[in-house]
């Protein structure tokens, strides 16, 4: 997918919301267990309440993996039944030498028919360029991220800046805002104001709103792009566990509308 | 696995030879294509050529995913092939927010039977701590790596010393030499006795010996523990594409014995 075709669908749906299918069994409505393949049968039902109020999905492959190859066939499935409009993101934090890289793409790039996939930088450029070499692809490197650990390397100083800061403007080199985006977590909201600075055309894929207890008000009011948006806000486990009960999607999807709903105000101003 | 069996097993074969399974389905012999899985097939002919040789495989996954189902389904056969004895690693780089990696440990520890998966430090404690929760399971987290992205940021400086050493010292907290190593490219030899002083009592996972050039002399010198040994050498296109011809296994093993001679020679002295 390209950047203008992403744009294109963020105004279209007044939306820039991801719905993060990180599905767990033993977190799913227990009706569905008696089901054949319950994780894809919660996801369709998931999908199916939420595809016109978000522009992306995430599927978190370590859910996936749980479940050995019955999950990675979910997986394939789920991606699978994602509508062609939809950014698909593989949010696997995947990273090699260079020649394990393009293995990786090979995986969810050509196999698999993402169209994103996160990345971790520790091991720099030979590390992420593979993903970069696909048209219309795109790679989503780790910036700062949502949790407790982000303070152990992320905000060290690293000469002048923080190791997170050294991240954003070297990685920012390897690609271009049009297949590389950065993961910046919701809860680090202080920070972006600087982020959009060093970074003032990239997409943010923004994880941590919801459960982990981000402010999708905050970040919206210190990052979005005019006209350009720049950010997906993932939503897990507070959208796709919104009930247990029989009435889950319907739930699911009251939820989803009330994140696009106030996304659709941050978008207008 | 513990560190103990895993000693003593090293000084019964005289080796600290780990065989690295990165098997790509366009390298393997062309006779073997014909097969109904011929990487299990290549596989298993790797491995019954070298288990007397070796103590530990290492199964880089992306080579695995990068065959969707089916090559999860190959990935899984082969790591319930290799004998009992050995230790077992996924090559996986993985590693994300707490509830995740707790998936991915899952995963690797529970679903499948790996004794030990990499991890990437970027996202620090929380990242790497669920793996460290599994009695008698090894985190391999990524210290200083072979390739040439590795200047971009594990040798960059924080404070007075590089990213590189702050990860060793600060990972080295979160579990014991009895659960954790560190991987340690070969390539990267001058660094080893620095290294070695950081984290005195530690094994490394050292990849990068063979096809990427680095000296198995240089870092036997370097990082070897007398009586402990605190080295897993890793070994994977040099001995497993040794040939493309039918004689393949015979091959692999002539030079995975070749190996092993020197390592007897380095764990005698």
């Amino acid at each position: 997918m390209t950047r203008q075709q992403l744009v294109a669908q963020i105004y279209q749906k007044c939306s820039y919301l991801c719905v993060g299918l990180d599905t767990d069994i033993t977190k799913i409505p227990q009706h569905l267990l008696s089901d054949p393949d319950p994780v894809f049968t919660f996801n369709k039902a998931i999908i199916d309440a939420t595809r016109d109020l978000c522009v992306a999905y995430k599927i978190n492959t370590a859910f996936y993996e749980a479940m050995g190859v019955k999950g990675w066939e979910t997986l394939e499935k789920t991606v699978n039944y994602i509508p062609q409009e939809h950014f698909k993101i593989a949010d696997a934090k995947r990273g090699d030498i260079g020649n394990t890289s393009s293995q990786y793409a090979k995986a969810f790039f050509e196999t698999l028919p993402f169209d994103s996939i996160t990345v971790a930088p520790y091991m720099g450029e030979d590390s992420i360029k593979p993903f970069l070499e696909y048209k219309n692809k795109w790679a989503i490197v780790l910036g700062l991220t949502s949790n407790s650990g982000a303070k152990d390397f992320e905000l060290q100083q690293t000469g002048n800046q923080f190791l997170y800061e050294k991240v954003l403007q070297t990685a920012s080199q390897w690609g271009t805002p049009d297949n590389l985006m950065f993961v910046v977590g919701a809860t680090q909201a202080s920070a972006f104001v600087n982020i959009r600075k060093l970074t003032p055309h990239h997409f943010y894929l923004v994880p941590g709103v919801g459960t982990q207890g981000g402010s999708l008000k905050d970040i919206s009011e210190k990052a979005l792009i005019k006209n350009e948006c720049g950010l997906l806000v993932n939503v897990s486990r507070a959208i796709i566990y919104a009930s247990s009960g029989e009435d889950f999607a319907k739930k699911t999807e009251i939820t989803a509308k009330q994140y696009q709903e106030e996304m659709k105000e941050y978008l207008m101003l």
